[in-house]
């Protein structure tokens, strides 16, 4: 793969700052006006605050190599960012947030119920930018991008259900594989394989199977996913802008917590079972430290960290195989250099 | 209108148990695979329960009465009791519900994580129902559904942000015009108008505006929710199957708590508003019934079920207008008879 460094990283920062300023600017132009006066500002909430944008890069990036106008995709990257922040508002309540983005998540603002509602008016908007595209797009093009999107959700829905059923049922027989079955459904598909077949849709205008970077987002969404799990327990809060450690108090089955409970033995691995049988009232700090130190100890950490290399390097591959081929172009050096920045980013 | 009584009512309930063994056996028989295993079994648990199937009952008389062929509507009829029981899942999240048809909510059996999910699977379920209108109905047709869904949803969201900002703000200074302008949104909307128009469009095949029900759908959703809510303060638990005086609890500007907040004077009305600015958790049963009392003594029962009256009745002359000239059917017979069976039921 291509050479790492501030300079790769720097082109890749400036692509997602790019698409950041449009897709997030038009989001904040275009939002429709909601009753009562105030929703359409809480739905502009999180989407207002830093975020990378990633998503709706890897939308119009795979429009772009394949030769398409980013201009006709700039809805559908709206679409998919509004559909982001929507998860996020009810995923901080599933999962108990505190912090998100820098800042209070949204049901410890209003409450669970006020944020509920706008997760699903955030929904709402994204569905209308889909429905938009009817226009923009043609018939075909609409539709087949709508049925993208339910396959999406689908996945994403399952692998939010795997998670939480390991987590109610204290599943602790878990290897790796179980994990990278949830990972496709919970990430991958959702942050990589979604929304790089939306962009090749758009550009080949609904003709072929948009699949071509199926495996390359497969690979880097994996990637994504454990480099975040690793921010989580060793990220700066300033950067990553959520709780550190927040996925040990809910008992996350990460890569690292699958090692763990593998690892231990005897009375470490009762107590590690112990804790994460309790609920998450039912956890202390001394208990969480407990467990981050043991991952440090078990060197489970540096498992990840080895998982998270060799799949950017797949990812790598995939990007090469296609498109070595492609023109030059600010979409082709974006989508190669992303592997190696998703597990060297901080935040 | 027609005499109403056992007869008539008879009739209905009849209507309503065709449509909900059709609907219904329908939904849970095609209900899809989801990862986990279970899952799918989550999805079918409120729709399993006892419930009125209004929702279907009302789209399958529309295409009925204007000669459309049920057959072609049961698809669409399906989607929006999936897209109700959604909702379900959720409303009884946001208002702290402890039961729904006779059993605990979903949240209460399984936390709010996995309940909030579960929500998001059943409107997933639904929405590939309304993609699989294509085949069925053809796309024009298919569309048509889709943008009314969006319309219908917009509306349910824009309501409960109204009802759910009322109770943050502790609003006290509401007349029934308000109440009437949440309650189109989040009932008549939602429960009648949407349903009608679904099954006019199929009926007519995507041909002309599918408004004809749409007064009737008005009037008609607005006196089932000022029964619903009587109901939740005066009803029988065992019929109604939900907590009763859930909606004292929760604080809900009912027709009936605007009332009472605009007769109390002094003192009373001070105790009222204190016990309304308090957080759920900090309402006790005492207050409760001391408010259900106060309710009973300034006559806001008695206000609520004339306002029920007029409006059932209002919605009747709807139903003879746009109905008087059809040919006797089944679904006339619904449509005529339920403005009535709607303040008269006791669940």
């Amino acid at each position: 793969m291509a050479g790492t460094g501030t300079g790769l990283a720097g082109a890749v920062d400036a692509y997602l700052g790019d698409v950041r300023d449009r897709v997030v600017g038009t989001l904040l132009r275009d939002l429709p006006d909601l009753a009562p006066a105030g929703l359409a500002g809480l739905v502009s909430s999180y989407p207002s605050r830093p975020g990378k944008a990633l998503r709706p890069a890897l939308c119009l990036a795979a429009c772009g190599v394949l030769g398409g106008d980013g201009d006709r995709a700039l809805n559908s990257a709206v679409a998919l960012e509004l559909f982001h922040n929507a998860f996020l508002i009810h995923d901080d309540i599933q999962d108990e947030s505190e912090q998100r983005r820098g800042g209070p998540t949204l049901h410890a603002q209003l409450g669970t119920a006020a944020a509920i509602n706008v997760g699903n008016a955030t929904n709402l908007v994204g569905l209308r930018r889909l429905m938009e595209n009817r226009a923009l797009l043609g018939s075909q093009v609409a539709w087949r991008i709508i049925q993208e999107t339910e396959l999406m959700m689908r996945h994403s829905i399952e692998g939010q259900a795997i998670e939480l059923r390991w987590i109610a049922d204290n599943a602790c027989d878990l290897d790796v594989d179980d994990y990278y079955r949830m990972c496709l459904k919970k990430t991958s598909w959702y942050t990589c394989i979604y929304p790089c077949r939306v962009g090749a849709l758009v550009a080949r205008q609904g003709t072929g199977e948009p699949t071509g970077f199926d495996h390359y987002g497969w690979y880097l969404g994996a990637a994504f996913q454990i480099q975040d799990d690793l921010l989580n327990i060793t990220g700066d809060y300033d950067a990553y802008g959520k709780e550190i450690c927040g996925d040990l108090w809910e008992g996350k089955r990460t890569v690292m917590m699958i090692h763990l409970i593998r690892t231990l033995r005897g009375a470490e691995r009762a107590r590690l079972v112990a804790f994460l049988g309790r609920p998450r009232a039912g956890r202390d700090a001394a208990g969480v430290a407990w467990v981050r130190d043991r991952m440090v100890a078990a060197g489970s950490l540096d498992v990840a960290r080895g998982y998270a290399r060799q799949l950017a390097a797949a990812a790598a591959r995939e990007a090469e195989d296609a498109l070595g081929a492609a023109p030059p172009s600010p979409h082709r050096e974006f989508l190669l250099a992303l592997p190696a920045y998703m597990i060297e980013r901080d935040r």
